[in-house]
C-alpha cells in the first residue's frame, strides 16, 4: 500500500516539520532583525507577532502532514503517542529523524533568505543563535528550564489529546489544525518567556545543530544547555498525557 | 455510571479550571515581569496577549472538561445554570470547590514556573500579587468595582447563553469552544481595564488565596476588596441570564 | 406566532445592538482612558485591540439577535435589505429606532462603567466625546469624509452579501456571525483612520446623542459633521449591495 | 451557461482582486500615514495589523470570486493551477489582466480616500510609493529579493494547494477562505520583512503602474527592483507545487 508506506510517512514529517519551522524561524528572524519595524519607523510586531506565528507555523504543518501521519512534527507527540496510544515504537527513531532533519533544512533556508540582514544586525553571528534555538532567561538556574519545559509540553500534550479525542468534544470541519496551532499560541504568550517554549526536541536541536555548522557564536552547545529542550519536552509530553487519561478520558463514555 | 459520576465531574471542573488559570495567569507573569520583552528589545506583548491568552486560556479548559460537565470552571456559571437551566442546586457547592481549587493549583505552579522571574522583578513580592488576583484601578471608588463586574459577567452570561442555545443560532463542529474564548477577548479588551475582568470567583480567589499563603504583600485581603470579584460576578451572571431569556429566547421558536 | 412578533424583533435588534455598542465603546474607552496601560507600564493595546474588539462586537451582537431578525443592528444594513432584499420597508424605522436607541443606552452603560476614569483623565469632558462617536481626521476636507463613510460601508455591505449568500460560499456552522466581525476587523484596520469607520448611523449617531445629554464638549453637532456618519453610510450600503449583485451575484447559479 | 462565461469569470476575478487590494493597501496606508495613531497619542496598529488584515484582505477577495472561478486572485495562483491542475492555459492572460486591472483600480481607490493623509505627510509623492508597492530591504542585493519572493510564494501555493486538496484534510464549513488568509498571514509575519512579501505579481505591477500615473516617486521602475515580484512569485508558485505533489499528494489515497 503506496499510501502507508514509511517512505511516505517520512516524507510528510520532513515537509511538515520543515514547514512548521520556516515560519516558526521566519517570525523570530523578521522581528529580530528588523527590530526598528518596516518600512522605517512602523511598529515592529514584537512578541504579538512571534507568538501568533508559531501558532500558524504549527496549524500549517498540520494541513501538510495530517491525513498521512496525523501530523506529529514533534518527538514528544511520537514518543507520548508510542506510550499512550499504541503508535509503533519501532518508527519512532525514523520519525524523529526526518523530524530533526526537517527542522535542520528549515533553518538554513531562512538563513540563506536573511543573510543580509543577519550581516547587518549581527556580522559576527556573535547574539542571533537565538533566533534559531532556545535560550534560557536564567541560564544559572537550571531547574526553572527543566520546570518550563516539562510544564509546557505537559499542557501541550494535555491539549492535543484532547482536543483529537473522539469521545470528548474535538473541533470538526478538519479544524483541529487551526485548534493545535492556537494552543501552541496560547503556550507561546503564556509560558514563552522563561525558555523559549521550545516544547519540541526537533524545533530546537535541529536548528541550533545548524548554528553550529553555520558558524554562529553561543550556541548552547558550549554550555549544555541544549539538553533541557531535548529531554524535558519527552517527559512533560508523557506527564501531559496521563494527566489527560487518568483525570479526563477514563471518565469518557467509549 | 462511570460518566456521570460526581467524582469525574469535579476532576473535570478541577483540570479544566487548572488549565484556564495556567494560561491565564501564565501571561501575566509573563508580560509583567519581562516588560522588556525578550530576547532583549523586542516589543512586549502587552496587553493585546494577555486578552488574547486569556480568551485561550478559557477555550483550552472548555475543551477539557466541556464534554464531562459542559465546563462550567466558573462559580458564576455554576449558579447562574442552577438558578435558570436546572443544574442541580446540592452540585453548586462540589463544582465551586472544584474550580476554586484548581485555581489555586495553578497558581502555585505559574509561581513556581516564574520564581526566578519574580526574584528578580519583585524579589520582596510587594508589587506582584496582580499577577494572581483582580486589583481595581480606583480602590477608592468601590461603587465602580461592582458595576464593572456585575456588567462584565452579565455579558459574560448573556453571550454564552446565547451562543450555547440550540434554539438560537449557536457555532457548529464543537466550535462553541472557541466562541466562548472569543467572548472573553472581547470582555478583556473592552472591559478589562477598571477591575481586571475577574468575572469568576474562582479565577479570582483561588489565586488570592494562593498570594496570601505564599507571602506576598498587598493581596487585597487587608482592604476587603477581595469581596467585589467575588460576590458581583454572581449578581452579574443572574442579570445577564435574565436579560437573555427574557428579551431573546422568550421569542425563539422551540 | 410569537417569535414573529414586531416586538421581539425590535427587542433582539436593541439588544443585538446594544451589546454590540457596549464592547465597541468599551474598548475605546478602555484604550483612550488607560493610555498608560494596566497595570501601570504594560504596553496598551492600542489601535490594534480597537480593532480586533470592535470586530468580536459584532459578532457578539449577531450571535444574539442573529435567528430573530438576521441581525441588521445597522440602519444601513435595514435599508439595503430593504432596496436588495425584499425587507419590508414599513420595518425600517421601527428597526432603526431600536438599534439606535440600543446604541445609545449602551453608551449610557459604558460611560457610567468608566466615570471615574472619565474624571480622571478628562474632568471637563472636554476631549472624549470621541470615544463615543467618530471624528474626521481632516475636519476641513468634508469631502474625504464622505468618500471615506461611503467606500467603508461599501465594502460592508458587498462582503455581507457576499458571506450570507447561499449560492455563493456562504460559511457553515453558524460562523457566518464570525465572519462578519472578521469583515469589520478589516474595515477597522484598513480603513479606520480617516474617520473612525461609523459605516454605520445608528452606532454614531445614538452615542453622539448620549455626549449631548451628558454634557460632553465638541460633540459634532456644533460643526454639522455628525451628518457625514449617518448619511454616507446609507448610500455606501446602496453602492456596495449593487456592486454585488451585478458583478458577482448575476452569474451563480440559483 | 451564463455561470461559466467568461465575463463572469474575469468580473468576479476583478471585483475579488480589487476587494483584496482595498484591504491590502487601505492597511498599509493606514498605518504608514497615521503613524501617531487615532485619535492623537494611542499606540499605532503597525506590523500586526499590516499583517492581520492582508489576510483577512484574501480571506476577504476569497469569498468574493470563490464559487464564480475559485478565486484565484493572483497570477502565480492562475499559472500554477494551469500547469498543475488542467486550469485551461488561454484562460491565463485575461485573468492576469482582469487581476491587475483590479488591483490598479483598487490602488486609485485607496489614494483618493486617504488624498489628504497623503498630502500632509509626504506632500511631494516622494516617500509613500511603498504603500502601493513592495521595496526591498536591501535593493543592492537583487539575489536575497529573488531568494525571498521565490520562497514565500512556494510556501503560499505549497499550502494553497494542501488546504484545498479534498484527498488531504482541507478546512470544511467553507472556511478554507479564511485559512487562507491565515497562510497569508503567516508569510507577512514570518517572510514580510526582506521584500514586502508582494507573493502576487498583479498584487505588485498594478498598484506601482498606478504609482507611475499618478506621480508617485521611487515608484521602482526607474531602477528596474520592479521585475522581482514579476517573475519571482511564478518561479515560487511552481516550485511549491512541485513540492506538493511529488511529496505529499503522491502518496495521498486517491
Amino acid at each position: 500500500m503506496q499510501t502507508k508506506s514509511l517512505a511516505g510517512e517520512l516524507l510528510a514529517e520532513f515537509v511538515g516539520t520543515m514547514v512548521l519551522m520556516l515560519f516558526g524561524l521566519g517570525v523570530v528572524a523578521s522581528v529580530v532583525l528588523f527590530q526598528k519595524g518596516i518600512p522605517g519607523e512602523i511598529v515592529n510586531g514584537g512578541v504579538t507577532n512571534i507568538n501568533i506565528a508559531w501558532g500558524l507555523a504549527v496549524t500549517m504543518g498540520i494541513y501538510i502532514a495530517g491525513k498521512t501521519t496525523g501530523a506529529h512534527l514533534n518527538p514528544a507527540v511520537t514518543v507520548t503517542l508510542a506510550a499512550f496510544r499504541g503508535f509503533p515504537w519501532g518508527k519512532v527513531a525514523p520519525y524523529v529523524i526526518a523530524q530533526t532533519a526537517g527542522a535542520f533544512v528549515a533553518a538554513a533556508i531562512v538563513y540563506l533568505n536573511y543573510r543580509p540582514a543577519f550581516q547587518a544586525f549581527d556580522p559576527g553571528l556573535a547574539k542571533t543563535a537565538s533566533i534559531f534555538a532556545t535560550v534560557p532567561a536564567f541560564p544559572t538556574d537550571m531547574a526553572s528550564g527543566w520546570i518550563d519545559q516539562i510544564l509546557g509540553t505537559a499542557l501541550l500534550l494535555l491539549m492535543i489529546l484532547a482536543v483529537t479525542d473522539e469521545t470528548n468534544q474535538p473541533p470538526g470541519s478538519n479544524l483541529g489544525a487551526l485548534m493545535v496551532g492556537l494552543i501552541v499560541v496560547a503556550i507561546g504568550m503564556s509560558f514563552g518567556t522563561m525558555h523559549g517554549y521550545a516544547i519540541n526536541p526537533a524545533r530546537d536541536f535541529g536548528p541550533r545543530l545548524f548554528t553550529l555548522v553555520a558558524g554562529f557564536q553561543n550556541t548552547g552547545f558550549e554550555t549544555g544547555v541544549y539538553i533541557v529542550p531535548i529531554v524535558a519536552p519527552i517527559l512533560g509530553g508523557l506527564l501531559g498525557a496521563a494527566v489527560y487519561d487518568l483525570a479526563i478520558r477514563r471518565y469518557l463514555p467509549k
